[in-house]
């Protein structure tokens, strides 16, 4: 027997909104390039976006009973987050869930597995990131953990950790971090857009970058 | 001395166009999870599909020279299925082939190996599914088997087999089970509207897959 | 101490044009099918393409130091080529660089590790072709050599060849021989051009190509 | 209901034995460079060989319902060929169904999953060629075809082919060809022993090779 | 800054040596399938294996710094498990800090990178468990978190939680659990040892597996 | 027509023994971490080793006939150097080649596709590197450059730069670096004899590796 609880402390709603506002990439630097899930979890297409509270849960490799029960289990907003091996040839998630997740308000899904119907996940607007793209079937077979921390892509993902993913991948704050990641990305993007309206008004990388002392300390010399 | 015939039996064309109203991951659910392809192979655009009955071709990785005369030999409608040792560093087919598939009216082409010329391939809208993208030529020198059975992504092809392919990726039907695949099919598309229809009617995946007797069965307990 | 001189050698501003009319499969197939790179590196979007002297740098990877000392110091036109140890897992180059790189009305990069920010890429219509798109950061550490020959993807690139790059891939042409490649790309775009004709006025591959006797010549025989 | 017959021809036994003379490499070339599995599928001590006859078994990944099956019916002499979904992420079979085939005994075993307990493969001396080592547990749960044609490593293997296989890799010949592949097999055997013999004579490969007019005939011109 | 403990709860001594006497796929299978790393992580030679309280370390990929640290602080018989990112391509171990391990009576080494000097190694005896093996340097120049959990091989490594490694791979018990897994072990090592003298006194695989009652159940039926 | 010369310097034999003293992982530090080819390139047998003058080649992949032709007009001491698009599914050498290497006294094999009959091989004693064990034949069809460089493992290799490789992998250094790399491998050589001794003598990697202020200066607060 295995028992599983489905309570636990989500984010504060605002900062889950604050972390919407910046990309992956932005929010991995800000809290230190942390967080990133392996490059091979890729969105079904380059326009989908999430931001959420995890709902983590651990299928058997070409099994999504316990993809079924987040999905009967998870609460508006939440994004699904399995991990099921890491096994590329199985396609665990279709049109059918994607309407079942969608006619219930859920955040998005992000799995190690394959999905399929991606058609249709395009016209729904649901947004899905896997491993793969793959139309062989899976089994119900197994039972497992549920909200309880998984790893995915070489990240430890627990219940209620914020994942923000976009066209570049993938990327887990810790809900006890998120705020201050919000903070941080802010000020990230911020000196960004100084950085490329200084481009734009003609600045190089050098002065912009600082190479030249950086490079001189390093021991490198530039005949140009 | 090699011989070859290229008469073989081609399946019901009315069968051929039912498979075609189903996508590739319903007719693998439908005729018992069998006969997808390795995901490694995918349309050259996601708006790609293609059915038909295939004519297959063994071609040595690296050398198109059985392609070639595969599409000499194919008839309006036939799907060119070519075997070619899964080599990823080649492009075997790229625009002029296509004209000359398109000019016949063939219905399509599934490779194990790499193809060229992708923008034009999107423009003709000739359906291409392969392992690869790839600019580096092949030679023309390897004789090879035609009009017999190959594997191809795992999966064992016969000629007249029907292929159906679409943005998940490619499945193969055996002839003999056309017909019935396709029934099979329709019932499961029918299952899954109506699946569909309850979501959004706002039924749960816990009615709807019954999940509360197998999970209990399965002795997980969930404190919600 | 390393010293680096950024002097050397481009091709005719002419040339560089005539080979951009090439697709990179055209040019790879007149240059006697060399200089094509490893199929793994692609297009950010299949709509972006490039053309120009190449400027070689060589990072550690993880380490994107030497590829914004490159941008300082590359030319207008010139296509950023980098080496870094064909690293997946790093997110090498975004929108800030690239604003950068625009601003100088840079070419393009080529490089064998990750990018970023890739909507960003492509809104700007920068032409960017990696092995990769990853979120993970990247550390500025280690000098390393520029403006000398690197190998990318399996070639060797050095100061001043062409690169030309779309869809389907990434060519490299030597300085000296571009000229004579642009020559033997427009006669072979000629040719082509004879044959898609052909075929679309109805004539067959076995005759387009010459098969009947090449086949006999090989020993297969046919039962049509 | 799946319905099998465990019935099939085998090859004769004094073509199998015949046939154990020869390296796996010898006879995919004796019977025109067929026949051999891919590379990724190996022993897991390169002190390792075997020959018999197929009997091949289909599982589902991660699944070894089938293969213990397999143990089951097969006979004294047979190899069991496993198809199984090319899954490295699975050990489905060890120490105790290796003794039940030691028992029986088997010929040994090829699949294109993983195995485990390979300490005691090695010391029990039973011939084992797999994808992978991986301790990861299977289930029992799908049933599947047996003694029917599966494809492996690209291969596709027929009840009754013979099955070599040896530090190098895997190569099936086809049940009808056996005779006429072992003496193929023999004959070059004996042209390899004459060329060895040549070279420890110091005749060059030139020579041994007739390269002078070959390459002059592809217009290579060496300046020695 | 970032502060680091080194201080955690080793298992009990006793239950780790009676966890060194069963092998990784018997602990595996013992405590439910799960703790498996990856099947990539494996011994630099078959004979190494090792058992003993994780020290688990995180590195940037191609940096050993904080590996050379926790060689400085893990006691006597502890395993260091590396987090690196998964890369392949550096080796961040070699003899010199081999000796260093030895000399201080570590346990051995997991990594999910590369390491080198494999046959110092294996002359020394140091049990090492690695993704690669790379002679490509690294450097030293990030500090990371140590003796708090890592993700390796895809499966989560505490501090203190028993690592037992062997030619097959590597497995990971939780410390709370440890004792309970010992004697699950047992017992299935004894119930093997029951199977496998039944096969060898000439039970079949039907007998010993009950395999008749169970295909019927699931619609399988064999004509021998 | 391609016309090659096989003229060509090569490196001074003195040095080139003192180089073999070392291991390639040493030798890839003193030349300050280059010239290492990817790690895919392993020994046939993890006691093979070599170091000699490079006489490189290009083939086409799937074809020796450029082997054949490099082994006709290489001299004794040389290492063979292959570049063959890194195909692993082509095994392009095997014992009767192999003796005739022998017969000629040649250094070794390096190559980046597949190689066979490696019993033969180690019973012969002749090291080769490759990136992979392969049974599938090769043709002999394609001319190509001979005696000037090649890239392999993503390594540039020039005629008489000296090839070094062993159990961990292959190095590459320039024929007018060699004497400088051998002196500078001689030192790392005595400075690492130095540290073994001191963690021998009970030594600290602490102390021995300085690790207190690097790690302060990096803001590495340790609590033990």
């Amino acid at each position: 027997m295995i028992s599983v609880s489905t309570k636990f402390e989500r984010p504060d709603a605002v900062v889950v909104e604050q972390l919407r506002a910046f990309s992956s990439a932005t929010i991995h630097e800000a809290q230190g390039r942390l967080g990133a899930l392996d490059s091979a979890i890729k969105p079904v297409d380059h326009r989908m976006s999430l931001c959420g509270p995890a709902f983590p849960v651990q299928c058997a490799p070409r099994d999504n009973l316990m993809l079924q029960t987040a999905i009967a289990y998870a609460r508006p907003g939440d994004v699904i987050v399995v991990s099921a091996g890491a096994y590329e040839e199985a396609g665990s998630f279709g049109d059918v869930l994607a309407n079942a997740c969608q006619a219930k308000g859920l955040g998005g899904l992000v799995t190690d597995t394959g999905v399929r119907d991606t058609e249709d996940l395009r016209a729904l607007g649901f947004p899905v990131f896997s491993r793969s793209v793959c139309i062989k079937g899976t089994v119900k077979e197994t039972v497992g953990p549920m909200c309880e921390p998984v790893t995915v892509g070489g990240v430890l993902v627990r219940p209620g950790d914020v994942v923000r993913a976009d066209a570049d991948g993938v990327v887990v704050v810790r809900r006890e971090d998120a705020a201050q990641v919000a903070a941080a990305s802010k000020e990230r993007v911020n000196a960004e857009a100084g950085y490329i309206a200084a481009y734009r008004a003609g600045r190089t990388v050098t002065e912009v970058c600082g190479l030249a002392p950086l490079l001189a300390a390093k021991g490198l010399v530039i005949e140009d």
